[in-house]
């Protein structure tokens, strides 16, 4: 069992990794203050790990809500539900949400804790790549706006985040594949041997190794726990969690939501930012042929669908860290060095949309 | 013009009180920071002070939605409203939403304000006087949900309040009146000479007379800005503003939200919390009899509607500072010295509802 710690001040908490997490009351326990516990998931993941976790919580008042799977559920019509369940139990102040599931379970969850009663306590079980390496971590919280991903939320941290990573042997391949899109942005955005030790035990993380795969969780938690540490409302350096971000939603809105995974649109975005930056000159073509050969090798799709750059230009500026004006990016300064800016040069943009 | 300062490190914030003020742009400009604005007004007020207040921001892109007017529409559908707004004409984060009215759409506005894309800035120009010597100071923001009032909601604190005494004029006499109750609280829990100045000078207030005003909301905002300023989230302190709460919120729960203004309810709960107090030997008949002359004079209740004692201890127990067990309630321990106690043995509280 590895532990890390997200050092906020008074909203620190630790980020509890291992192999049988979700059946350790002990682990669990200190984590819960009060008499009572409300336990959010979803239709997929309940079957598997609802029981087990109902089992090892020992409070007088332990309720659970079970929400649709998907996306499209992360409104504020279900986060009504979670409400819901809060009030017709009598939840208190002093009750501790626990969200198990992936990232829309942990969002939701979250965002409900902020909100109920103007904040409780919460714990994160993210029981996908995903959210395990990414979403889970940093206390971002929010549910979508039909106009918008994320548009309503809060920054909320959670008291921890007990991270199984048993729970990923019974993810589907598809998403597994997704949550290493984000798994690959770290050693680009500010480490390169971590992109490196990728490139070499790409093998054994596909595999679901489990010493390679406790590695690579350890080591993008404890890279998202130094960022958020540094921003935690993300005024700055938090941005450049956004790598192939700003160009993902543009694919995501365009094609729907669900039809690309949003791993996998990130894995394309990333992408597209590697070929900006090379166009301007600031990493290799080298460089950028070893993003792209670990994206292709991880499973993920390097390029977007087929997108008028016009329209795809458009569908970025809506991305809600644009929409007052000018479209800032997450570009790549070297393997290992991400900068924010907006120095790129629309032509240079363009190029990059139109080859893709 | 005179200026208070809410005291909380960086998020600090000056209250301004006037006479003008939603005719002056240069009072406002200077708290407005971004591009765009979002006003948000209701029904009854967009048509009184709408118009001019929108003459003097000076922003190049500046939205309005106007609420229905009411405690009902505190909900969740509501807050949408605003929401659906901003993402239609594409405010980004830093946007500042201005909300104008009072208690309702001031709570709403800053929960808005609170979850928009995690949070952005807002004003509160309250138009009543429960609003000004009361909800827009001290950041809590908030929507109802069917089964509990304020149950989901934020700590978000406003960029400046505006204060304009001249929207009172406007008033009806019913909601004003609903508002001296919480004036009325200020001395009660904190300041007995302020008591003793209210006792003399009530006449005056009732009249609407500009100079009594002005000292009777400056005062009151003082000292709701050192409570909160004390203890901003509510760990302790700052219960002691909910003097008369717990028994009003089981009155408006009783008699159905909108029958009795909250303030009628709290001036109810005010007398009963010192007919409790009394009953415990800490303030003296005479004392009590000072509470409910002023509460009198005031024109607001002073014994709550016919419940049964168990019926409304139950109501009582659902207020969400007891949901989950004994009930703590803001008694006097004499006038202008509030407690926080569950102290009070059972068989007394059940002589105040009794005797009520």
């Amino acid at each position: 069992m590895n532990v890390l710690n997200v050092d906020l001040g008074e909203r620190s908490y630790p980020i509890v990794i291992g192999c049988s997490l979700t059946q350790s009351a002990s682990t669990l326990a200190p984590f819960i203050k009060g008499d009572q516990v409300l336990l959010v998931s979803n239709e997929t993941v309940a079957p598997l790990y609802m029981e087990v976790l109902e089992s090892i919580i020992n409070v007088p008042v332990l309720n659970t809500v079970v929400l649709p799977d998907g996306e499209q559920h992360k409104t504020l019509e279900t986060l009504n539900r979670i409400f819901d369940a809060l009030l017709e139990h009598r939840h208190d102040r002093s009750t501790t949400l626990i969200a198990l599931g992936g990232g829309v379970v942990g969002d939701i969850t979250g965002f409900a804790a902020a909100c109920y009663q103007r904040g409780v306590n919460f714990v994160q079980i993210p029981t996908t790549l995903l959210a395990q390496v990414d979403s889970s971590v940093g206390g971002k919280t929010a549910v979508n706006h039909p106009s918008g991903k994320n548009m309503i939320g809060a920054f909320h941290q959670p008291q921890c985040v007990l991270i199984d990573i048993e729970t990923l042997q019974s993810l589907p391949d598809r998403e597994y594949r997704a949550g290493l899109a984000e798994v690959i942005k770290y050693g680009l955005i500010t480490d390169v041997d971590f992109f490196v030790w990728l490139e070499e035990h790409m093998t054994s993380l596909l595999a679901r190794d489990r010493g390679a795969l406790l590695y690579a969780i350890e080591h993008s938690c404890r890279l998202k726990a130094r960022i958020v540490s540094e921003d935690e409302r993300e005024s700055g350096l938090r941005a450049i969690l956004n790598l192939g971000h700003t160009f993902g939603h543009a694919i995501e809105t365009h094609e729907g939501y669900g039809e690309w995974l949003h791993g996998e649109a990130v894995a394309a975005g990333m992408c597209m930012a590697a070929d900006l930056s090379r166009r301007l000159g600031w990493i290799s073509m080298a460089d950028q042929a070893r993003v792209v050969a670990l994206v292709v090798e991880a499973g993920l799709p390097t390029t977007s669908p087929d997108i008028a750059p016009e329209k795809f230009l458009a569908l970025m500026a809506v991305d809600k860290k644009a929409l007052g004006g000018e479209v800032r990016l997450v570009l790549l300064e070297r393997l290992g060095k991400a900068v924010i800016t907006s120095e790129y040069g629309s032509e240079k943009l363009m190029a990059t949309l139109s080859a893709n």
